[in-house]
């Protein structure tokens, strides 16, 4: 099977799921008999060389698709992540139009958070809406451990669904507890996160207490996804770069690194991806955290990351997804020269430096992706 | 009377002003008998050695104050500035009230946009609003050039009441065409600045044309308030850390520099500030565009920063904001961080790292001005 694509068997090592079924190191399910086309994108996670750079786009699925519109109907996006034959669909629709080498679950971070009863919503333009905020230590006790298959059976059933329907790797995902922390404490989006840096700072005992709680969350929601059938996961927490580094390192890395550890003790080698904005300062401590691979935001020149990050991390990104709204010989330029900066070493997944933003032009990703894969080096 | 502060007539130069007046370098209006307390705040701008650390707070007036909503009254924040006895007496309380170093001038970065009518306004809750916004070529005409003394001679005023008065330096400032660009392009704040940056790389030369009218706004204002008795300047690129430093140094950097190149040949030694979020991988081109002083925000350690900015370019920063709402110990263990990262080396001016947060105790900045004052680097 892997000898199409140009892989060693001494890539791969094998394991045996929950269900005593055989799965690769890199997620191809052996047993299930699926064929992986494009293992390129858990190669490239790893460090191992690739034919093409592997690329998918963060939000690749949802708002900027008139396919999702047509199929997506009214309410709370919380409503449609809970319909597995809905949200199976929208995750596919992008693998499909683009032929990206990853699939990410259509879901979202807060969906743990919600199955738990915490109370939060996802209002349109405005994001997740908590309805009574986290003030304090007897809010903890609305922060208990998630059950996977009793509270989010939906995610699981798409998740396998989806394992048993795609040819490129599923990727799990999850919030960070910095981010998740931040939603829970201001109530909703916020622009300076003073609350949550408030918290933070003023009882550190309570604040270790509730990341600790959001790590827990973080662990069940992704283990349950590669469980089901999911290869590679994210961690999001886009909103880190909020923090100065001695902060990060003190408050947040501790509750982060228990993640990648825990994940990473499976044992199936599912590749972990490591993900915030504006975090220039913050690049070495996400590696740091347990990431093979860091995604990096448009602010970064990739050579730069590359540098700070050393040869032992694999970098996601950086096209930045306004630039994309640009005319096509701008976003070609833009994204050749992210390629460039990479200069063909292997460990690089092309993707934007953030999420789609909903004015995209489908059909310029269409032509982003061609780009990226007809993309050879130069020697 | 420099003699009494410890400095020696070698640091200073002097002109004459657009009235015949004699200005010192450091904008001590020698001839109308100012007798500055403090020019720590100048002499630290200029990396010249200073008894006590000089500090203010961006946004020092306004929201954050009980005197400033007593005597604000309803309506546009422009209606206020249009008025110079309450815009001095608001620009006067926090100097006042914190005992800083230098004041700042009670305006808005879309005052001269506003005054040349191109239709913008400050909306509580929400920032600058502009009712037509930029979209094409036709709209350049829209920004004719400001004449100071016909379009906000209410800002003189401000400004020369404020010089009779202050016995610490006057900040002025404008908006840097970046960020003013963005406010027009977009019609108000943006997260993601998507209509600014197509503007920018789909049509370049309009996007040039763009950034000379807005830069000579800013020229024009700056050097207005200047003439007016003010005797520092700073640049507000709030925005700028959305940009990649490639795209910074190629459709932003040429206008900034332009601003710093036309009012440092004016010759009066007016130190100028240049100040974004944000903009960790942008230090280095702050400077470059011919700043004396980089605003650093609280992401980058002030170490680093000084590290990349080498020693002939002072530091503005850069205690996080948000960290000020913590209980007193956090927020003087924060502060005391920022000066041991900077070792007592001259040519730092204490700040925030971005403008004072509206939910602050006046009381914390109090203390963190004694703190700054009187703290001493160990030898």
């Amino acid at each position: 099977m892997a000898a199409g694509i140009g892989v060693t068997a001494g890539d791969y090592r094998y394991r045996s799921d929950s269900n005593g079924r055989l799965i690769c190191q890199y997620g191809l399910d052996v047993a299930a008999g699926l064929n992986l086309a494009n293992d390129a994108f858990l190669r490239a996670c790893r460090g191992l060389p690739v034919d093409q750079v592997p690329v998918w786009f963060m939000r690749q699925a949802g708002r900027s698709l008139p396919e999702y519109h047509k199929v997506r109907g009214k309410g709370s996006m919380l409503d449609t992540i809970a319909r597995p034959e809905l949200a199976t669909e929208i995750t596919l629709q992008p693998v499909r139009r683009y032929g990206v080498d990853a699939a990410i679950l259509y879901s979202d971070i807060v969906v743990p958070t919600h199955a738990i009863g915490f109370g939060v919503d996802i209002v349109p333009g405005v994001g997740p809406v908590v309805e009574q905020p986290f003030r304090g230590a007897r809010d903890l006790t609305r922060l208990r451990p998630l059950d996977p298959e009793a509270d989010t059976p939906y995610v699981l059933e798409t998740v396998r669904n989806l394992a048993a329907e795609l040819d490129v790797p599923l990727i799990a995902f999850a919030g960070a507890p910095f981010t998740m922390a931040s939603y829970l404490v201001e109530g909703g989006p916020s622009r300076t996160h003073a609350l949550t840096k408030r918290l933070m700072h003023s009882e550190p005992e309570l604040w270790s207490a509730l990341l600790d709680r959001l790590a827990d969350l973080a662990i069940a929601s992704i283990a349950s996804q590669l469980d089901a059938g999911a290869s590679a996961f994210q961690l999001f927490d886009s909103w880190a770069g909020a923090l100065a580094p001695d902060e990060y390192r003190r408050f947040v890395l501790p509750a982060s690194q228990r993640i990648f550890a825990e994940l990473g003790s499976r044992g199936d080698g599912a590749p972990g991806i490591h993900f915030g904005v504006g975090t220039s300062e913050l690049l070495e401590l996400l590696a740091k955290a347990g990431a093979d691979v860091v995604g990096v935001d448009w602010r970064v020149h990739l050579d730069d990351a590359r540098e700070r990050l050393g040869p032992d991390i694999a970098v996601q990104g950086n096209l930045d997804p306004a630039a994309v709204l640009a005319p096509w010989s701008v976003v070609a330029e833009r994204a050749i020269d992210v390629l460039n900066r990479n200069s063909g070493q292997p460990g690089h997944v092309f993707n934007l430096g953030h999420g789609v933003l909903p004015e995209t032009d489908p059909e310029t990703l269409e032509r982003v992706v061609e780009l990226v894969h007809g993309y050879k080096a130069a020697p």
